[in-house]
């Protein structure tokens, strides 16, 4: 009987309701629908699309009420946007926080197709005296004894200047139900929770938002009693496809001796990524990497690929990324009480065996 | 911090790359892409479409290599079908079963289409002698210290006489990745490991196929050494969608006093649904409920609502499910070594707050 891990049933429920990427669907540039990391906070709202309205009000010259039609009569954009849960990698980190126990997996990239959010506060026309702006969904739960629709605010100045995206579409398809259906806000290079989903209304606000989302959940605190600072940007982080094929039950993976092409993404919402390292023997010596095209744009994952002459023995593979801004995937996960933004460098158990 | 379940690293590995329903989601008639059951034994295989074939060999008069087009190019039919993985609920299973730990969301309906088995063996011409149709599918992995490709088989009876399909859409789509793309079997009424992916080979055999997968795995054992009997058809379930919002971590329901619908669904691959009763007290009173149509066939589970006059306290909501071969839902969870076929009753926790 193999060791528990502490996880609650509370905590396999979510496990169970949330969906990660499997990590071998790190092979497609685009995730294909369905494989797309999911975080669902509450539960998936039952949206009637034609009764239907995103709000924009508050501090607002022109307060708008826009239907679907409305919004796709609009310029639209479309962009590549790699999207990472803020909760990824918890399940590594010790000692044990109680959440969504993400190992490696809540990432996705998607091509996005809507309406800039820039353009249309423009058209809103924001008031001088506004500093936030909140987007409040159509998701409703319970959190902290406080009953919330799931609501998250961003500074005006990121609002208005890093490319946000009022979407409707992925992969050139309406948004399915699980995405946010009809309308999703996309941040390009911020955690997952600031994409509020199921989008209803967008208010500009004189002070900072404090809702339960801001307030409590989605900071970096490392005492449960500190204020702590907002998550915003993805941290630097690479993945691997894991290679050969796996045993069932541990996933452990075993590879034919010769040449094995490794392959795998990085990205970083704090700058490009300038570089990925591979170790095969878990972090003892590393070698650069070739990297891919920035083909997807500046906000989606780069690829990269390795040729390793892999000879009969036991491994373990790892990845290290960097980026322009000076960040380097950490050897062994961060600290903090909620258990975010975990971005140390992953570790691929492999048996290449002697078959002579 | 919560109680331990028991669940062991490689499980929570297993949770976090398969997909489950989120129960919200039965409330849709045909479930969306990316809110069906996953369950991706092994890795999702990169298959080139174009260089892809169906061999149809073994014991048959007239051996087939069929491309994607060519399959495309025959009498298709689209099936709605309801899929449950056989480990659905073995994580309610005491003692505990170290497998994927599922607890109620292995489950889904999908509108499949393709061409029936049953005309591609009749082409194929079927010998006198064989009595077995394997299945196998490019998916490989290590099980039981063995190198495998994803094999199962169905007899020949089964093979032709219930309605298989070798599908090749899912929804009006092509298959995603994720659901065996370009080809997968289906075989309505049983449970999802029938169901074959990325499906490269159907043999007839002269003699039951007896590979990992039928000889070890998918087997109902009461003890680990007993040869046990090998699973095969659905049992009968219900599910109802928790009603009101979610606490977040808990998942425990409020919902507001006054007429509450509760809505659900119920299938059976051993016969017609024949009724569903609904209780609030954990099972200890029970009220028959309305049954929907069976808009979607017989392969496809059937909706049910219920009006629950909702005043405060406390409840536990259940729901209970009996079908045509006179097969009932039990209250609590039947043992055997896999996990496997706890079609026990689904026990939703519910507050009605006192507002007044």
């Amino acid at each position: 009987m193999a060791q528990g891990t502490g996880v609650s049933y509370e905590e396999l429920q979510l496990a169970a309701r949330n969906h990660g990427l499997p990590l071998e669907a790190l092979r497609w540039d685009v995730t294909p629908v369905g494989l797309h990391y999911l975080l669902v906070h509450y539960d998936i709202p039952d949206v009637d699309a034609d009764a239907w309205r995103l709000e924009v009000d508050g501090l607002v010259e022109r307060p708008l009420s826009l239907s679907l039609a409305d919004l796709r009569d609009r310029d639209a954009v479309e962009l590549a946007v790699t999207l990472e849960c803020a909760g990824n990698g918890r399940a590594h980190v010790e000692p044990h926080v109680v959440s969504q126990p993400w190992l490696l997996e809540a990432v996705g990239t998607a091509r996005w197709r809507g309406v800039p959010l820039a353009s249309l506060l423009d058209e809103a026309g924001v008031q001088d005296s506004a500093v936030d702006v909140l987007f409040t969904g159509l998701d409703r739960g319970v959190e902290g004894e406080e009953e919330q629709s799931y609501a998250r605010s961003l500074p005006l100045a990121d609002a208005v200047a890093g490319d946000a995206l009022l979407a409707y579409e992925i992969n050139s398809v309406p948004l399915p139900p699980q995405h946010g259906f009809p309308l999703r806000l996309v941040v390009p290079g911020w955690y997952g929770m600031a994409s509020v989903k199921w989008l209803a209304r967008i208010t500009l606000l004189a002070e900072p938002f404090d809702g339960y989302q801001m307030r409590h959940s989605y900071r970096l605190r490392a005492e449960e009693d500190e204020d702590g600072v907002p998550l915003s940007r993805i941290q630097v982080r690479s993945l691997l496809v894991p290679p050969g094929i796996p045993e069932f039950l541990s996933r452990a993976r075993v590879v034919e001796a010769g040449t094995c092409v490794l392959g795998g993404r990085a990205w970083s919402g704090e700058g490009e990524v300038e570089g990925v390292e591979v170790s095969t023997d878990g972090g003892e010596t590393w070698t650069e990497v070739e990297l891919g095209p920035a083909a997807l744009g500046r906000y989606a994952w780069r690829g990269w690929s390795f040729r390793w002459e892999a000879t009969p023995g036991e491994y373990e593979l790892c990845s290290r990324a960097r980026d322009a801004a000076g960040n380097v995937q950490p050897l062994d996960p961060p600290w903090n009480v909620g258990g975010y933004a975990n971005n140390a460098v992953q570790r691929v158990a492999v048996t290449v065996p002697d078959r002579g």
